[in-house]
């Protein structure tokens, strides 16, 4: 089934915005719509509108730029925290997944993206600036680089570096080495080689 | 990445609401919400207004139901359309899949379902009443079955002959045999004796 005659404009607009989405093709956008028309219309005028006003009302934090309904968002709010410790990561998705590990006590840094110039973003869109004012303050005493383990997450770990290196602050960076559950077998050699270098005493 | 708590009220709204569209799971919702967040707010406006607009005023066509803006579709508006023959259909992309082959110029009839005792679908609930007032009419010709080829399109199908079978109307239903592409080999049997049962003069 192609799509060149729609029998009605508003389906064909609301498939059309559907399959705007990333990984939205045009025949799954008509089967979400067509779901939708099953719908009681307060339940559909509620999905409606909660993406109306995710985008009108959501608010980034002005410390960490992380998401939040309010100016300054929960964990940056939170006496708890370990105000001394800044995890600088890519995105929102990242504080998230860092979250679930309840692991982290600290705060943290989002940086709104990573640097990669075949996409064209370089530091002067990221959120690099605000991180070395915070830096400089002096308050900080450890910034991990929790980034992505590929070429533009070690770029932007390098940039980093030489712009915080500078301050009286440690940098530290994720843990490298093997996964839980991996198989030695299938491990590729520049993990297994880090991992064999930066072994570390058993532990029972 | 699970998501035992979101850092934002609107954020994980959003999210829900695309979490209970059909094959869409929390992860894929996420992506698709962070897309839509890093678009303009008059788009995503657009966005959530198509659909609210969709389900508050789509209207169903009051001869065929067929999908429509206007309370008498499109093609039952055509006046160049044959009104002596009426193809019915469980839903509307079956009438925009047969629409597309452009070969059919008559009138359809949606049934907006069908016989399906498993799912709890009886005769009453498809507009079955509706196309026997239009058969007993008399200006109906011919009517067309054309539903899937599985256990309940037959039922259907047998049931429709049952009510309509006793006006005066041919009732046909679509050809059975190989597709187009088919390889006999790999040709269900059933399919492949139908096919020879219901064989053709060769035509060059």
């Amino acid at each position: 089934m192609s799509f060149t005659e729609f029998p009605s404009r508003l389906l064909e607009n609301a498939v059309n915005e559907f399959a705007s989405l990333p990984g939205i093709g045009r025949k799954t956008a008509f089967r979400l719509v067509m779901n939708l028309l099953r719908r009681n219309s307060s339940d559909v005028r509620k999905f409606g509108e909660s993406i109306i006003k995710l985008r009108e009302e959501i608010l980034f934090c002005k410390i960490c730029n992380n998401i939040s309904d309010t100016e300054i968002c929960n964990i940056c709010n939170d006496e708890r925290r370990d105000r001394n410790v800044v995890c600088v990561v890519e995105s929102i998705q990242d504080v998230m997944a860092i979250e679930n590990t309840r692991q982290f006590k600290g705060l943290y840094h989002v940086l709104g993206g990573i640097i990669s110039p075949i996409d064209g973003i370089g530091p002067s869109d990221l959120k690099i600036d605000s991180l070395e004012e915070k830096v400089k303050g002096g308050s900080v005493k450890e910034v991990i680089l929790a980034l992505s383990t590929t070429m533009e997450g070690d770029t932007t770990n390098f940039y980093l570096y030489r712009r915080l290196g500078k301050y009286d602050v440690s940098i530290t960076t994720l843990a490298r080495g093997l996964a839980i559950g991996d198989e030695l077998e299938y491990t590729d050699e520049i993990t297994l080689g880090r991992a064999i270098n930066n072994r570390n005493p058993y532990q029972q």
